[in-house]
């Protein structure tokens, strides 16, 4: 298989040359001109299947998928995304699935203004690496280092619905709805942005779920988070699910949920609510150390499982 | 495995914030500050166990080429080497595996001023994606499509030694001085710059064979080219071959030399000569298509088996 020749048979749409794309797919390197007053964003993501997605997983929900990841992180930064290079390994070329994988790439590439320049396709086990380059404005990026105590902690979209998918299909139940939160999920590219805008100078995406990356916050912060799980925002489906189990792992320990965590100090509240998209107040940043988690009642919650292993 | 968790520890070295680099490892993305007066060029490259190197191959070894084959895409470019991502994906953490791997990639690093600001790491089959930038003076990057009918073709370097090494190791037979070709190849990114600062704006790297590489530059020149195969360089031990088997193979369609292989304006040869370093010269591009191969009869040469596979 020749570097490249699928990709540029497949992605011909997505990598013409533009005005920041002096050279795409085709060359040794792509050849790109980052804009002046602005610093670069980059993030690298490998999806591997068995272990990041069922490898019979719909082609296009993956393509979709594989770029979706990579943008939450842009996302997170404040960032405007720009360049893309994929690294494809599989065990053979299959027509059907790389138009479906292509699809889904292009279509929310296309969306954000991605550009594919340049990449690898090899044969081998079915595994996608992804890296992505974005524009963020001279010290307006958005850090995990930067909040402080008396920080408002907001989140935007609901949180758990991947995990609860997830769990419903490893139990070899229809997830329902909650399907596309799991396999199509939406990248806070615009909300990022927006955020950045605003003044916000910290966020993190929600890949490893909610006390796990607001725990990194807090440590690369040097502060707390005190958390109210009643104010958490839930979909229907999971707060069905807690309701019946009173399990609330899904929303507080869940991956894959990608919104974004960003802390507020209290001068940007009114600029929030002037903002075209709805974020929720989980609680506040504080003094000391860790994520802790509060009912109603003022007592505490144990962490989740999965905190101990991220939290060390 | 915590995201970055690992690459952390065991490259804390190569990950320090400097000049160009505001944030390293450690969130969401790596952000950085590319020099003004610059274009970037791009490249990502991946190695698979058992496809692309034997799965026992010294991790020191693999260290170096995994950076290696990356660094000579940015060689061909003519650009001065940047930033590196890694995204590493191994069947379990084997601490002394890494620390030889890491320590590969390190020394490599430290040699071309690489600087590692993020990446990945997976549970899976043993692979590693690597993503590199690099700066390049503007207007100065060598393409493969700049080539023109009249310019001489050089090399750097001998051709060969790689594919040989690969040949008698897959046949049970010890490489002996060769091995290291194929193993620990040095990418020509000094060679590269210097001769983009000459003013050669043609330029390849030999990761697939003379004759498929040199191939895609007359493709995208829309020129051909004329090799005389008696002016090859070779070393040693691919002559002793060659004398023996009366085999070209090695030297005209092995991949993995890393040489690289550019296009010489007439003008440009005086400039040549003063460069700190020995060329070849091997033919010269003419009108026409695809790469002919001549004796010294002046007889022409079948093309390589190999060769079909690319040229299409």
């Amino acid at each position: 298989m020749a570097e490249f020749a699928l990709i540029e048979r497949y992605f011909s749409n997505l990598s013409r040359p533009g005005q920041d794309v002096l050279l795409g797919v085709g060359d040794d390197c792509a050849l790109l001109q980052p804009p002046t007053g602005h610093q670069l964003a980059m993030t690298m993501d490998t999806l591997i299947a068995g272990r990041h997605f069922f490898p019979d997983v719909d082609p296009v929900a993956l393509g979709h998928k594989s770029l979706a990841v990579n943008l939450s992180d842009l996302a997170a930064m404040g960032a405007k995304p720009a360049w893309a290079l994929l690294s494809l390994s599989m065990p053979e070329i299959d027509d059907d699935w790389l138009q479906g994988f292509v699809q889904g790439f292009q279509d929310l590439a296309g969306r954000f203004g991605v550009k594919l320049v340049g990449g690898d396709t090899c044969q081998g086990d079915l595994s996608i690496t992804l890296q992505l380059s974005g524009f963020v404005d001279a010290q307006r990026a958005m850090l995990r280092s930067n909040a402080k105590p008396g920080d408002q902690i907001f989140v935007t979209g609901a949180l758990g619905d991947a995990a609860l998918a997830l769990q419903l299909l490893q139990e070899g139940k229809d997830p329902g709805e909650l399907r596309a939160d799991l396999e199509k999920p939406w990248p806070r590219v615009d909300e990022g942005r927006a955020l950045a805008e605003l003044g916000v100078r910290s966020c993190i995406d929600l890949s490893d779920g909610l006390v796990a990356d607001l725990g990194h916050i807090c440590k690369q912060s040097r502060c707390g988070a005190r958390v109210e799980v009643e104010r958490l925002p839930l979909s229907a489906g999971v707060s069905d699910y807690l309701r019946e189990s009173g399990d609330l792992t899904p929303a507080i320990a869940g991956g894959d949920d990608y919104e974004l965590c960003f802390t507020l100090p209290p001068l940007l509240r009114e600029g929030l609510d002037e903002l075209p998209f709805t974020c929720t107040c989980i609680g506040e940043m504080v003094a000391g150390e860790g994520v802790e988690l509060l009912k109603a009642d003022g007592s505490r919650l144990p962490p989740p499982k999965a905190w101990e292993h991220f939290a060390s």
